[in-house]
């Protein structure tokens, strides 16, 4: 036999020709392409409670000039490609989670919204489907809880015409968060461009049917059985991150206090165009971050690759996530 | 508000009372527990093939003393511990590949086999039920490669009667391992117990229907459009790993070259007790490896946790695989 040499490793489509093994003439396989992933959903279990992350897939974009606000573009590239990703077009994970309490069907966060389906051509938008492929009825859902006002968090409060996606279920959100929005000071003094854009399409969304059913909650609270609201403030206003606990059991779902992993956590002084107040976003991240490490506690990050399960180690001067293993049966 | 403070962040069930949300008394939500993964198969592209990785579930079992035949257990253990794994239940995943070149459906290893479901009480033996899942009829499978002839990559050859599982495939196996394994004189020479067991569990396997669909390759063939068999030994005689290419995209389909990465790539020089020759598997291993993460080549491993799909990274005197970012829409 051969020894495995760099070549043979290598091999590709214009290896040795056939020997032993002749495969005839191609004919096409009788299954084609499917062209289609798998559902989007996954299931684990905190103590008694069962959590399915639902996908609601992911954006790409080309990377701008001023993703990382602090940083140069070609740096941010670099960190991009060492990570395996591609340094031109950005990749966007939006990962929403459910929460059965047993009691109470809990959803933090939203993903982009059912319009967002179409838009992104298929690219997210994907919740509301892969919430069905999960058997779960968006009417079942008890309590929406948002972490805070970004499009990408809460436009799924709204369906494609505009009307309430979670027809049963109560809409908790962060009081400062709310406030802060709501202001119309506050937006009389927003920049022209992303900020008054976020302030107009959350005047959109937090109107109507979707303010009739909502409710602010505070800091340190028990907002829904087992799971508390933890301030994690920076990213934006009144971003805030939730701790699900049951029993011995918890994981910590920290929304955006980090966007993707392979930028923020590796580097936690690098700030995202996304944060409101950059130096601010940095010390909650560093101060969870060290305390994620240092208490091994699992964590749950919106924009983490789905199904965005891991642990957090410190590497160097910033931190790394352990994606969880698969458990390919609960 | 409050400050994040240690106590916040890992606040739980017995949190602060609630404050301005009253979420009334509990009513048992509407949706009971699901109790069931997601269905484990994933999609990704190569060139024009598209690659399913089809899970056959993970067995489960209590780590015993020579798990790592050259290190102590509780240095093992610790490792497992590192790397947030259980250091008591050892939790060994298996992931086959289904590989749509366009003419040809080729599936590469088959997991534990039907009848391992129920023996595993469903951890395990579950490939055909994803395969369905997939929307891949095992009947449409043309081909078959073996990498190896451990139980958990051949055994799927039969349905739990002991019928053939794909009717109308080829079976293709590398031939040194065959010779190897039919081998009247290596089977009188055989250890008891470990080696003894594959020996006739083989036998069992390759006999009657399957060996009347078998055919042996060697090794640097292109044996199925675009891929091509890698002699990687040492795990077992004639184990080999595979090459899949399409345009100028590849992967490197390792089977066993490690069995989990969070023992034997962060420590290549571990050897596993499946392995039939631990210092020759080691340097099969080292080289490999040096050579993945040299030329940033995607690498399929059989043992990693599902999709099973990363990258190597050299770290320290080892290697860390980083997992692909699961792509929700190809």
């Amino acid at each position: 036999m051969s020894q495995l040499t760099r070549r043979s490793l290598l091999a590709g489509s214009a290896a040795a020709a056939l020997g032993t093994i002749s495969a005839g003439a191609p004919a096409y396989a009788t299954a084609p392409l499917a062209g289609k992933q798998a559902p989007g959903f996954y299931r684990y279990t905190v103590g008694t409670y069962e959590i399915t992350v639902v996908t609601d897939g992911a954006g790409r974009f080309p990377l701008p000039e001023d993703f990382v606000t602090n940083i140069k573009k070609d740096e941010v590239q670099a960190a991009l490609a060492a990570a395996h990703m591609s340094s031109e077009v950005f990749f966007n994970p939006f990962n929403p989670i459910v929460v059965n309490t047993g009691s109470k069907l809990v959803l933090i966060d939203t993903g982009t919204g059912e319009a967002n389906y179409q838009q992104s051509k298929g690219a997210a938008g994907q919740f509301l489907t892969n919430l069905a492929a999960a058997g779960i009825d968006a009417k079942a859902i008890d309590t929406v809880i948002i972490s805070h006002y970004h499009g990408d968090h809460m436009n799924g409060l709204l369906r494609a015409d505009n009307s309430l996606t979670f027809l049963n279920a109560e809409i908790l959100v962060p009081a400062e968060e709310h406030k802060f929005w709501m202001d119309d000071g506050e937006m009389s003094r927003a920049p022209k461009g992303r900020m008054e854009g976020l302030f107009k399409n959350n005047r959109r969304v937090f109107s109507g049917e979707v303010l009739k059913h909502l409710r602010t909650y505070e800091w340190d609270k028990e907002i829904a059985p087992g799971i508390t609201s933890v301030g994690t403030p920076g990213h934006s206003w009144g971003h805030t991150s939730h701790v699900v606990a049951s029993g011995s059991s918890k994981v910590f779902v920290q929304a955006d206090v980090t966007h993707v992993p392979y930028l923020f956590a590796r580097h936690p002084g690098w700030h995202a165009f996304y944060d409101q107040d950059g130096p601010k976003a940095e010390t909650t991240r560093r101060k969870v971050y060290d305390m994620l490490a240092a208490e091994r506690m699992l964590v749950q990050g919106f924009h983490y690759p789905f199904p965005s399960l891991g642990h957090i180690e410190k590497d160097g001067t910033g931190y790394r996530v352990v994606p969880a293993a698969w458990n390919p049966a609960i």
